[in-house]
This record gives C-alpha cells, structure tokens and sequence, in this order.
C-alpha cells in the first residue's frame, strides 16, 4: 500500500482526499458532474450527528426548522438589484420542462433570502408574532468556476444550514446578529473546531446586507477558512417584499431581518483540523462509533472463544450504557489490521482484549489522540471510558486551539507580514487606517488573499500607524491566505 | 368566519387545501413557482416525526442512510433507454450557469437509480459486501403537466424517502421486495394509513423494473392514491453501469437492484384520512403535540392565578414523564378560541382545568377523536392520559381500516363496477383474464381512471369469468378512480 500523503503543509489537500476516500465519508471528483460530492454512510452519520448539535442550539433558543422549495423564480431573485450582482454568475438556472421551454426561468437556491422574504410578507404582520426565527437545512447551488474542492467549494452545497430572522426593529435584528454569533460560538466550542470572529469589510459584505460578521478558522496548510458567517441585513429585502409590520406603537415599518449560515465546509474542518497522518480523529460528541472492542485471538480455539465472549461482554456493558460501542468479531482479519481500519476512520477510543487481558480480568485502553496505552481493571469499564472520553475530547479541544493561536500573529509592518505569509501563513493582524485603498496594497504587498476584516471588539491601539499610509491606525485588519 | 368544507365527497379538495393553511402545515399555491410548497415549522415537526418512524424501520433492518447528488448528467440518465423513456416528458434541465450555457444538461433527479448505480459499480465489487441497502431522504423533481395538488402532485416532492437495494442473485432482490413490503406495511400500520398492496400490470411498471408492487389507499373523496412502491428492477441498470459483482461461487454476474420509495403522500393521507369537518387529528405517535392543557379563568384573578398555577404543573408533569405537553397561559384568548386552534392543528388530547377542577383536584379530558369528555383524578393523570393516548391511536386505526375496508368491494359484471365507481367510488375488485386489452375495455367502461394491479396472494377463484372476453378469470383486476 502507498504511504498516505501527510496531513501538514503543502500536501494537506492530498491528504484531506485520501481521509475522505479511505475513511468512507465522502465520495468526491468520481461522480460524474464537477464540484459534487456524495455523502457515504459513515459519512452521513457524522453529518447527522453535527447538525443534531447544531439543531439542539438553534431549536432551544427559539429557532424553527422550516423547508422552503429550491427553485426560485428569475423575477423573484432579480427583484434586489444588489442582491442578484453578488449572484448573478454563479445561478444555475433551469430553463426546460421535459422538451419544453420553459416561461420563466428558475434558479435553484444559492442562498434563500428571496424565496423566504416573500412567504414571510404573507405570514407576519404584526410586533406580536416577532422575532421569528426560521431555519432550513438544504442544499444550494454555485456555479463555481474556481477550482472546486471537496466540501470546501463546490458547485451543489449539500449541508446549508440557513438561518432566516424577521424584528420589528434594527436594535433586535442587532441583538440577533450577537445571538447567532453565541450559538455558532457553542457549536464551533462543542465540535473542537477553533475560531476568530470578524467583521468582514464593506465590499466584502454579504449582497444586501447591512453589514456581515464571519467565522474563520485556519486548515493545516495554513490557509484560512470561512465557516460561517452572521448577516444584519436591514430592511434590504422587506422592502422590496414590502414585507409591513404593525408595530407596537400602532406605527407600520418594513420589517427588519437577519439571515446566518454554515455549511458542509464544519465538517471539512472537523476532520482536517482534529486528525492525524493515520486519518481522521472524532471528537467523541460526533463519533459514529465512540469506542470499538477488538479481540485478540489466543493460542488455541477454545482460548480465542473466550476472548470473544470477554470482547462481547465488554461491548454490550458499554452499550448498555449509553455508549456507541461496536466490537469487531470477525476472525478472518487480523488485530492490526482492525486496527488500521477504525484508527483511520477516526474511532476515538478502542479498547484491546486478549488472553491476557482475559486472564487478569482487565482490558487495555488505547487513545486514538495521544497513541498512549493502558490498562484498567475490567470492572472500571465504564468509568474509565466515560472519563477517557472525555478526557479525549478536552486534549483535542485544547490542541486544535493551541494550534490555532500560534496561526494568530501581530505584526506592524508588511515586511512581517509579508514574511509569515510566505511561510507558516494564518493569520495575521496588522494595524490599519480603514481605507479600502490601504487594504488592497497590504494584501496585494503581503501575498495574502484576502482581508477577513476587523476584530468586534475595541482594541488599545497606542499610537499604531497604518503600515500603508502612515496614518494613525482606526483598527486592525485580519489578512490571510484562504481558500 | 366562513364555514369551513366538509372533508367528505366533493369537497375533499378544498378541506384538504383548508386543513393545510389553518393548521399551518404546508402553504401551497402563494409562492410564485407552480406545484412547489413550504413547509411551515408545525407541518415540518410533523414531516420529522413521520420520517422518524420511517428512519427506525430501515435502519433497524440494516438499511444505511446516505446523501447523493440532485444533478444528474444527460448521459447518465438517457443510458438506459426504458428508463428515460419512462421520464423523459417531465425531468427539469438546468442549461445554464450564471450566464454561460453549461457543455452537458443536467437533469434534476426525478429519482436516483442511475446516479446511485453509477456509484456502486466503483464501491460493490463482491458479494461479501452485500446485500447493500442504501436509501435517502431527498427532493426529486418531475414537470407535472397534470393539475398539480399540495403533497399529492407535485412538481419539487420534497419528502421523497428512496431506498435502493444491490444483491447477487435474482433471489435475494426478490426477498428484498417482500422485506420492503413488510416495512412499509409496518410504516403504514404505525400512523394508521390503511393500505392495499397489488402488483402492478405490465405495462404500469416502473421504468426498467421487472416488476412493481404497489401500495394504494383511499382519500376521503373516494379515490384511490399510490402511497408506495417497490420495484424489482433485476439487472437493468447494473447491465449498462456495469456493477459487476464477484460471486462466492468464483463467477462474476452483473448485481441485482430493487428500490423503493415513498414521498410526501403519506403525509398526505395521514391527514386526510384522520381529520375531521374541524381539521386534523394526528395519531398521538406523531403529534408534535400530543397533549394540550388549557386553564379557564376563575371569578377573581387570585382565582385564575391558582388554576393557572394549577395547570403549569399539570403541564411539567406531562412533560416530566416523557409526554409532548404543552399549556397554554396566554390571558388575552379565551378558552373557546384556544379550543378551535388546538383542534384543527390535530392535538389529540386536550385537558381543561378550571375552578371546579382545582377544587375537586380532577381533570377534564376532552378526546379530540371521539369529542368525548371526561373527569379524572389529578392523581391519575400520567396513567390517564397514557391510557387515553394508547385508546386514541387504537381507535384511529380502527376507524381509519373500517372505512377503507368499506371502499373495497367485490364484483362480477360491469355494472355493478360501474355503479360503484359512479357512485361511492373506492377500489372495485373484478375477475380479469389477464390480457391488457381487456383490462383496457374494463377500466373504460366502469369509468375507472386506472387498474391498480393484481393482488399478491393467490385467490380461489372458482368458475368466475373475465366480463369482457367472457374466458375464464386467471386473476382479480382492482380498479379505481385514482389522483
């Protein structure tokens, strides 16, 4: 078998294919139509188990989950002048029915503002029935012509988890925008996925929105990620849905709105940001499988017998507990082989039971995260599981962050900045005097891709000059290479 | 307020459209696409909890749950000729992205076999590794030409549940069908869906099956409504995607498929067969719902205040012990109205506690099945309300069975048929020789729109006869008015 390609630096995108393929997630570049992907039944599994903590944020905190068609008709999406520049090259647009032509043009969704705004004008039109928190989970569709990657960028975006909200005011949409930015938050915290929040710049803003706040992570290559992203986007479509509340005063305004999404590219990072040279690493929160049994066979068939029983024993224990165990009791493959298996798709924890283990009544413990080895008395099983798991969880949390903040860097000058791009990358701060012109050159200069903006919150900035102009710095700007 | 229509006869049509709106289930025909609906937060619980069941049976019989592509190339989909043949009036055609015509068509799946078989023929390459059950939940697309109903005809099915099945041998896809059937009669069964299977004539087939089985049911209106297939579809895909299977005999043969599929109908039904004149009733196994507690103000407002106090706790019991319960506090609506939302939204079971209950320490059970009310001890309540759910759902069922076993009648002639579908309509058994012409002159002359098909098990049919050609009857023809 060929070495896997290794996970760091430049072959990262060779190495997240070959995680994809070998751990059975996620089918991509053999489906016979560019920039798709075709979600495998371990794969499906994990995705489930992401959206179900993501679905549990949003539906306690008032979310609903709704389901809105996927076409969307050439008037309705034309209808914002801003909204349909932002898009208007990366529509894919259905124009026949059977043999026939069609009358009138149909897009599928690229996002779903349009389509929603206008149920939203029939529904609600009164303070009392707001806010209203609506939420989908679909796919969208983007003509992408860059190159394409497996759930990074694609053409038909399978897991779009799109967040409508309607407010009888700017200052709740404003609170809103804060709410979504807590609940993705808690949903990056609870998947070990670390992040920076910014505010993206003017003309990089969502089309329509008043203003857009995003999520980034960083990759093993050193690239930056956009995972998410929170959009205020004021009245711009209840107006031209004339979407009219009866406010509370007896007063009628155009409704306010905000709109937040995330997509397959979670659990992208997920998988590139926790795992290893051996393949992916699970939290154990999303892992299909928490723990797997392997029993290891003894010097005669009456002994390996009773190994399989012990494993089974082990297996229906935990089980019965509440935990997703898997034993593996097939005799025709061998331990290390199972191993290779399951370390590879990510399991976190696998616990090895053999004659001695049987003999001492203990079992050995293995960390997927650490690699480390242990045993436990056969009677802490579940204790000493639940534990490792947790303490599993925690290590990875703590290491994808550690990691994370050293792709952080502070510099003042471009030469600085200039320098970490070219090598390690991440992301860098540099002080900035909040023109678009001295953002174009420290990126142009830098050799990154992109500003992702500002930090929300205010900082001490001293006596920082922009490294363009030579102006007192307003703030600092994030600048990254990304994808 | 208008009086709303009576679910009965003629104006099925329109209580279907009302119960639809009113309950806030699904808003069908405001949003500019035709045939396309949304699926609003309560239709959409609904939608969940159905597909819930669904997704417990197949995965509990081994069926793995995946995500493929919505685009299918034009050379993918026009591969097989009956099959294209089968679709080729009603897929929808994406011809351009952003502004550029696009090299290929891309059809939206009108259903998957060819997308899926594409993909197996590179995953399953030996019988170890079967048999395979994938299925997905998904939205397929078919450019309706017909009058296009909510949930019935549509244009974008969004609850399309399509399993797809691979085996090494003819046998075993055929032992597959019948597991099918069995699942899908426990589905059924689990929401009270009375159905009957027939096999599908010849020329009625799905395209490039060797043979359909169908499942029908009967709406209020009379008229007849597939809820389910399941095709045999033998190696016509696997032959021209070349899935070629190594056997444990050491030859190699193309696999064996069947797929079968359900969609948004059900739904359909479980609504329509339940409810009443005053709107839904949903068996309380998916009820997002399943009891609501209503308090009825007292003379004084300390008075309210302790019946409102008095039916929170109610209420936090009910949901203590695992039950759907909601409580309504809200002072502004009276009683009544609260009443009238709760019952056309189909909450099952309602519990009304005023004054008089908060002296006597009782509750007020109000059945939404049956509109019979009664007194319980408020030490009863879990138990009761246990009992009285369990009564609900067996009641439902019955009542669901009696009236569609009073739609299926046995006949000999043609007139009596005829007179039967003129009148009540319903699903008409008749002897049938078996030949396609007569099976044509039959449905003609009875006014039926379609034959349904055979019935699987095999009948005594003595000396009957076909009453067309006169020859002796082979089989019984079941023929219907259907949607």
């Amino acid at each position: 078998m060929e070495k896997p390609p290794s996970k760091k630096g430049e072959s990262f995108g060779r190495w997240f294919d070959w995680v994809l393929s070998e751990a059975e997630i996620y089918d991509y570049g053999r489906y016979p139509v560019k920039g798709v992907g075709v979600w495998m039944p371990y794969g499906f599994k994990i995705r489930e188990k992401v959206l179900n903590i993501l679905r549990n944020l949003l539906n306690s905190s008032g979310h609903e989950e709704v389901l809105f068609p996927l076409l969307i008709t050439e008037d309705m999406i034309k209808k914002e002048g801003e909204h349909i520049k932002g898009f208007e090259d990366e529509v894919f647009w259905v124009t026949h029915g059977g043999l026939d032509p069609l009358d009138i043009k149909l897009a599928l969704r690229p996002t779903s503002e349009v389509a929603i705004t206008h149920m939203e004008t029939l529904w609600y039109k009164s303070y009392r029935q707001l806010p209203k928190k609506l939420y989908q989970v679909v796919s969208v569709f983007r003509y992408e012509t860059k190159a394409t990657r497996p759930m990074i960028r694609l053409r038909e975006v399978t897991t779009f988890k799109e967040a409508h909200t309607l407010h009888d005011s700017f200052e709740d949409a404003d609170r809103q925008v804060r709410e979504a930015i807590e609940i993705y938050s808690k949903f990056f915290d609870e998947l070990g996925i670390p992040y920076i929040v910014s505010k993206r710049p003017e003309w990089d803003k969502f089309p329509g929105a008043l203003y857009t706040v995003a999520f980034d992570t960083v990759l093993p290559d050193g690239r930056a990620l956009q995972i998410g992203t929170v959009h205020h986007l004021g009245q711009t479509f209840t107006r031209v849905f004339e979407t009219i509340i009866h406010k509370r005063d007896g007063s009628q305004d155009y409704g306010w709105q905000t709109s937040y999404g995330v997509s397959d590219r979670v659990i992208a990072s997920l998988i590139s940001i926790h795992g290893d040279d051996r393949g992916a690493i699970l939290p154990p929160n999303v892992a299909p499988i928490q723990v797997i049994v392997i029993p290891i066979p003894g010097q005669s068939e009456d002994e390996t017998d009773l190994v399989w029983r012990y494993a089974s024993d082990i297996d229906n224990e935990l089980k019965k507990s509440g935990l997703a165990s898997t034993v593996d009791l097939d005799k025709e493959r061998k331990p290390v082989e199972k191993y290779y298996y399951y370390e590879i798709k990510g399991i976190p924890l696998r616990i090895e039971v053999g004659p001695r283990e049987l003999r001492e009544n203990s079992i050995t413990i293995f960390r997927r995260d650490t690699f480390s080895r242990f045993k436990a008395r056969r009677e802490e099983l579940v204790g000493v599981v639940r534990e490792t798991l947790s303490d599993i969880e925690r290590n990875m949390k703590k290491k994808a962050w550690d990691e994370f903040r050293s792709y952080i860097r502070q510099v003042r000058t471009i030469e600085e900045a200039a320098d970490i791009i070219a090598t390690r990358s991440g992301i860098v701060e540099i002080p900035w005097c909040g023109k678009e012109r001295c953002a174009t050159e420290i990126t142009e200069k830098t050799g990154a891709s992109k500003m992702l903006g500002t930090p929300l919150e205010v900082r001490e900035l001293g006596d920082l000059k922009c490294p363009i102009c030579g102006e007192k710095a307003v703030t600092i700007a994030r600048i990254a290479k990304t994808y």
